[in-house]
């Protein structure tokens, strides 16, 4: 897949946006309070009415000239929105780019409190309140480097765009860790607003994603899990594949291993119940280095041809 | 403009997106906490550390047979993102797929706390709580009909897509009223970014993008402002031009009125300091019915084309 700047047009039959899902609640007996509004006005606001909330957000891109009509919806992770699949941290174009190019029709989620989907501000209707993530989280949970190794002493051979962690930052958002039923269910009304798909999904949005996809017999055929942080293995043998993909580094701490422990499990838990699925361990594949967030690392581009063919295959 | 069903292909040289401007800020002295993180894990998770704030997220189009060298910067208003420039409620294309079919390299913002851009979920740091938008506000701030007609009694001939209330309703995201700043320093490090441009802003964008504009002479030639909510006017005769744009039922009601007023003010301001600039209240203009969301109401393909025409004289 070539780079943007050398490559033919990328030729669009159409292209959107559309909120979907959620639920509409009302407020009532809250007091009228008065703000102020614009630097020339404030306003009296009455919170009581009716609110949407739990919506989900997708864009999509269909090409003029596709080379499959099934679409990709891709799912980001946690902390994290659609924006992951578009330019990475370093400049490169994304893998919405790159799949756009190879032919597919893209849709991109920002699911539940997430991005353009927005979050509640409404008090008492989440539990908990919203996490942010620094750096140094992520350079530990993303398996960057080394703890003492942050900011700029990753792991030998690490993929990531280590020097522009900064400009990755930039794009972590809030998260609440107690609406993943919300989003399964907004994301499941995306899947039958677009029909019959494929998944491609990162970290938290595995556990999603297979969710989705266990409601779905009907309309996802494969998930390609890249990374999953959560599982469901009640997909349908007869309809169903799944594409497991690993990064490099996976015993870099305990919570790593116990991490990649279970994503192994959930492969063989797949094969026992006769779903036919792979696991790819890239590092084991010729392919090491790979980090948590396997779109933006260098390699990046290979790696969604690989997953591009086997969702054509 | 065509609508895309009907059109040739939307060709596209380059597409991506980046997060720019804000601020680091270090946070030391909070409790490690321990908390729930996936349905097999908990984490223990370090509040202290480096978080990006207070940036901007940009989304752009770059077409691949440009009519135009100057991109356009859509910024969005309030409780809104840069989706209020896709897809209308009623599934109509929106702008940026027009003004790019129209040859415009386009830019949309989600400025800082609203959508892609990430809020800041730290105690402290921001003075007051987010304040979320209900449709009945919607319906009056926004024009659509008498407060007792809500929510499918508008004005006369009004031309936003009622029927699909519901669906603009999840677009709301929620707004801080105390951002202003780092909103307007946002947007002008994207406009730093980006380079010489128009911008096309609309209610409590216009305050930001007009702020931006006067402390950018040398970068933004032309302001388009759609019903802005605040003004700044110490714009660079010289260089810089501006578009005002108001719709209909402008005296609905005494905060309606009030607001119209001072949009008129700001056109005779601009004239008094000699700044380029025209007026236009669609009303009198032979094109009733607008409501404050000009760009989704029936008729917004023709006076996308006609903002165009006037950025490209």
């Amino acid at each position: 897949m070539p780079l943007p700047s050398a490559a033919a047009p990328i030729m669009l039959a159409a292209m959107g946006s559309f909120h979907v899902g959620g639920r509409e609640i009302v407020v009532s007996g809250l007091p009228i309070r008065t703000t102020a509004f614009t630097p020339h006005t404030t306003v009296t606001y009455d919170p009581n009415g009716h609110y949407a909330i739990e919506q989900a957000y997708v864009q999509w891109f269909r090409p003029a000239h596709p080379s499959t009509d099934r679409p990709v919806l891709f799912v980001h992770g946690g902390g994290l929105t659609g924006a992951s699949w578009e330019t990475t941290p370093d400049g490169r174009p994304g893998w919405i780019e790159l799949f756009l190019r190879r032919g597919f029709p893209v849709f991109a989620i920002d699911n539940v409190e997430r991005g353009r989907a927005g979050f509640c501000a409404l008090p008492g209707i989440w539990d908990g309140e919203p996490m942010a993530r620094n750096a140094e989280w992520a350079w530990e949970l993303f398996r960057f480097g080394p703890k003492e190794g942050y900011p700029d002493r990753p792991f030998p051979g690490q993929r990531f765009p280590i020097a522009h962690l900064a400009d990755f930052a930039r794009s972590f958002v809030p998260r609440w860790v107690s609406t993943n039923d919300a989003q399964v269910a907004a994301l499941i009304a995306a899947i039958r607003r677009i029909g019959p798909l494929d998944l491609v999904c990162h970290s938290h949005g595995g556990e999603l994603a297979l969710r989705a996809a266990c409601a779905c017999p009907d309309l996802v055929r494969a998930v390609v899990a890249l990374e999953p942080s959560g599982y469901a293995e009640t997909l349908d043998p007869a309809r169903q594949r799944v594409l497991t993909v690993l990064g490099d580094f996976l015993d870099c701490d305990p919570y790593a291993t116990a991490r990649t422990a279970r994503m192994r499990d959930f492969a063989a838990a797949l094969t026992a119940r006769g779903v036919v699925n792979e696991l790819w361990e890239l590092a084991s594949r010729g392919r090491p280095g790979h980090s948590h967030m396997l779109m933006m690392d260098r390699g990046a581009e290979d790696l969604a041809e690989e997953i591009a063919a086997w969702l054509l295959a």
